[in-house]
């Protein structure tokens, strides 16, 4: 199954589930993160799907489908390339950091960022939680992961490198775009290797597969659980493989009016603008 | 004026006011983070205050006043001794991390840690958001902040230190007390230094006062809010002084039963019990 959120026509947004063709609203829920918070939100998806009205796939203008986590719990050094272009030892356990949900932004959203010099970009496979889950192992993990969507952890390096700890160059209002689907467990196995590349404009700069990773999907969900529950609608984002700006001989940073496009095959695309200035028309 | 949540007799929680004496309770918010979200919450404290009805300091249960910030930014390294004992330089910029709202509890609450054997304290002047700011001077950040409260930063040392990132050592659910009251920014301020300390049991580990931050409360307001806004209810963790167990020599670590008293002069004491082990009658 394929959930996403889209722009209503009368100014706000609904959750939507796709059936191969064309997008079925779920008028009772805002987005995803407000579907999964119901315990029925099966039957909401399915009734959906069962009624008629339809939105094609062209006309639907997706939007940010998880709003409102109440955790984003992001990994760095989670795969072996992105590890050797930082300079670092494979690490023994996953190094993570937090995002508010301030920090997201659509998939087809402009990201303004003022105030930084290096902006950089991070592809990333996002997993959403479904059911709570508390100090759970691999399996119980695995039964708690709703599904994936598509993030990219956009990092402003000049701020992120100011002290040790990462999290301002990380924490950007409305600068993590997200989407543009989240598909369902049962039809996405991250471990069996998807494709994950990141573009700016027509250059390819991050190119690898979701079966690379040092710590995966449900490892890392296990490991939080041990420390701080999780809920449905909470996001953990599973790091970037090789090819960020930063590590690029020259290094290269994203410049104002650069589109970036993220995708992992099988669930799909990304696509932001950088602006780097306030537009009064754009 | 001082604001606080206590519990009612019905269950629940219920923000109050103190008038100097008692406590009146402020039954349309169930505690601080409720009452700041509405812009009429002085008009609701007042009305509380005329009212007749009191709960003695003695009888009032004080709960956490702040159970669901949207944002919770603590700053670490910003006392010149505590940056001495980490062996690290005085830095140029603030040290930012983000907590959850999960990871707080009450002022008198236990703090169940499992699977930790490192666990530390950090005591620290916590500053309550009241109005919403973004890329704010250090003036407007002034305007900003509504109170301060206490918290104390319980930090896993073990699991602090497994990564660069210190998140994971930090963000174990209902480890940092907050409370026990809000004072409000007209009544308490944190430059003129106010005595803040910390002991385990009745040995003073922690003596400090807060005139000597590095980065001052209103600079770390208006320096986080150049990346992103804050908004009332939420709090930033100013750091905590020299005197940490990870810091002395011999190092010395919270231990089964051990009662964890977090003082500031001018607001209050916070006196939590360390368990490391889940106890069935306690």
């Amino acid at each position: 199954m394929q959930l996403a959120a889209m722009r209503t026509n009368v100014g706000g947004t609904a959750a939507a589930v796709f059936d191969g063709t064309g997008w079925a609203t779920i008028a009772t829920a805002a987005d995803v993160t407000a579907l999964l918070a119901r315990p029925d939100w099966r039957r909401l998806a399915d009734a959906a799907l069962t009624s008629g009205d339809r939105i094609t796939a062209e006309d639907a203008q997706l939007t940010n489908p998880l709003h409102a986590p109440a955790k984003i719990v992001c990994c760095g050094l989670n795969y072996a390339d992105h590890i050797e272009e930082t300079g670092r030892e494979t690490p023994e356990f996953p190094t993570l950091f937090a995002k508010f949900a301030d920090t997201l932004t659509g998939p087809d959203d402009d990201i303004l960022v003022t105030g930084s010099s290096a902006i950089d970009w991070e592809a990333e496979l996002a997993v959403v939680i479904g059911a709570p889950i508390r100090s759970g192992d691999r399996t119980e993990a695995q039964g708690a992961i709703f599904g994936y969507t598509i993030a990219n952890d956009v990092s402003m390096r000049d701020w992120q490198s100011r002290t040790l700890q990462w999290f301002q160059g990380k924490a950007f209002d409305r600068t993590t775009p997200v989407g543009p689907v989240v598909v369902t467990a049962d039809e996405f196995d991250p471990a069996a290797g998807a494709e994950i590349s990141c573009l700016v404009g027509d250059e390819l700069m991050q190119h690898s597969d979701t079966g690379r990773m040092v710590f995966d999907a449900a490892t890392l969900v296990s490991y939080i659980s041990g420390f701080t529950a999780l809920g449905p609608g909470d996001l953990v984002l599973t790091g970037t493989p090789g090819g960020v700006g930063v590590g690029r001989e020259p290094r290269r940073y994203l410049a104002d009016g650069d589109v970036l496009i993220t995708r992992i095959a099988g669930i799909g695309e990304l696509r932001n603008r950088i602006l780097t200035k306030e537009r009064h028309n754009s």
